[in-house]
């Protein structure tokens, strides 16, 4: 689902472009961290809750899912540090958000220490492709969904093929407990993910870039949206 | 309650008179959308918590409250975007509420078939009592509590008398299902509703306007009661 | 655990001085509230849920949380409107923090009527810990966690001495139930504690002071250590 949306946004911002004058800063911090913690709470109803049952499974899904989204935001703030010598808040709730991401498909698979392994490698991969591989692409993303939740929802689904745990759910056995064909499987589905979402995402952008257009006037875009199309202001302090 | 609330709001705004120079615009539309939020989580406990069991009606009232907001928050912004060319976030947060006022009666008695036509309704009529009959009568209703809870909750009740199905609860039976009475019954308790709050809240606003008086002083008013009367201010960024 | 907070705080408060270019005053009073009212909401898990059990015990212990801190609110506003003419929304959240805090200790063992009293006092006692002893010591203390959470524990420890009713909890019996004993136990725990966590406090501070330091430079302090420290900035409106 993650990678679906990922490369949904990254061809959809590729199709439409940059913005004219982007201030590619969040406008409210503070906002920022009350909805990633929301979103941190709300997640243990996604992972914990598919289990349908209070039972063992669920309990780990659960544990799984605050243990990676906890190393993640950790490991995203040291990354960030070491690269930038500046750790943000912005990159700590980014990585507790991509920690989210990469647990999701594993959560009900892998042991804690596959746990908390998928959370540290969620804080440096998809910190990598948000702080180099976009601006060497160029494609203007301003919720990163394609480094946030495309990156880290494909190494949390190749990382389920390794580290899957039949002790824990025995309906999935990965490379590390014998069993390569699961990670083989794993690759394939993100490969063929990857390009239906790729492919009908630039069908149905190009076909509505033709019909109704995907971009407002430049001088609407300028005075912002909220005003030209909305009438209205977030904020009259 | 709402119809009391809605009413006495009236009175009180009609017999306190317009601000000297207000700014009808909301301060923050991110929070006005978190508390909007907050409500629609809050009210379920209300509505569905007043059957104080988890049984099946309990279960019809949660799902009437859910899809009543929905469907008048999105009809609300419909009715906007069609009569002012712009919808809002304000216009979807009220509505919302509007349509969770309006569900309140009817929750526990209509079927979803009810509770989508009363949500659609109560994204309607409160928005022209808000966009039209409030710069008419000229009064100042910075929350829109007459328009939102008075006009919303008064078609609630209404249509409550109307839409009362007995398969979902057999205390109330509506115009719709053979029983025209209800709707009559339904009529005059908004009407007595009406009048008794109307008129307590004008003899109580009389007796606090001459014995300690009901404004502030216009030089404070101008500064702003959060300076003026509380000696602090919401932001100091 | 806030007798130890709050007096490590005024230590800490102490030996690190005060800031360069301290504005007093909260950024964003909306954020206090709404911080306030999730840590009310919070605080039922931590003094009901302590009893790991829904019997009759966290039943009262809920009652006795929420009761405390809303008197606290009240009675910190008074408090704070008669001594200086006017009510604050942050005094307010101050007192309902206060109530929270002193409550604690006593929530599993007074009955309702001490912890009204318990509440009373404790939007009394902190109020003037932080309106006039704050002043006099001349310490920087942006939270008051000494005010509110250091004085207020303090006081809550020592009421718990005079309020237990073996009613309520047959493990705690105050002096007001004929065991002037525990008022004792509970003044020589609270002289402790605050001996304990002040010297502490002070060896680890002047450790590491003499190690790595403890202020930023004053330039950086000028600018603000979201930029000079972090590279972003709490609001880009």
């Amino acid at each position: 689902m993650h990678i679906n949306a990922g490369i949904a946004a990254l061809v959809g911002a590729l199709v439409l472009g940059k913005r004219k004058e982007a201030s590619l800063k969040p406008s409210n911090l503070t906002l920022v961290i009350t909805g990633a913690g929301l979103l941190w709470f709300g997640w243990f109803g996604f992972n914990a809750g598919s289990a349908v049952a209070a039972n063992g499974l669920a309990g780990a899904a659960f544990i799984n899912t605050n243990t990676a989204a906890a190393m993640a935001a950790i490991s995203w703030m040291f990354t960030e540090w070491i690269h930038t010598k500046k750790p943000t808040i912005l990159g700590l709730a980014s990585g507790a958000v991509a920690g989210l991401v990469a647990i999701t498909p594993a959560a009900g698979f892998v042991n804690i220490k596959g746990a908390i392994i998928i959370g540290i490698l969620a804080g440096i991969v998809p910190y990598f492709a948000v702080a180099t591989i976009k601006p060497k692409l160029g494609y203007d993303d301003s919720l990163d969904a394609f480094g946030i939740h495309g990156v880290g929802g494909t190494l949390g689904a190749i990382l389920t093929g390794i580290f899957a745990d039949p002790a824990i759910n025995e309906a999935g056995k990965g490379l590390l407990y014998g069993n390569p064909g699961q990670l083989v499987t794993q690759l394939i589905a993100v490969v063929v993910t990857m390009t239906y979402s790729g492919v009908m995402t630039l069908i149905i952008f190009m076909i509505v870039k033709g019909v109704v257009g995907i971009r407002v006037e430049a001088e609407h875009e300028i005075t912002g949206l909220d005003e030209s199309q909305h009438g209205e202001k977030a904020y009259n302090l």
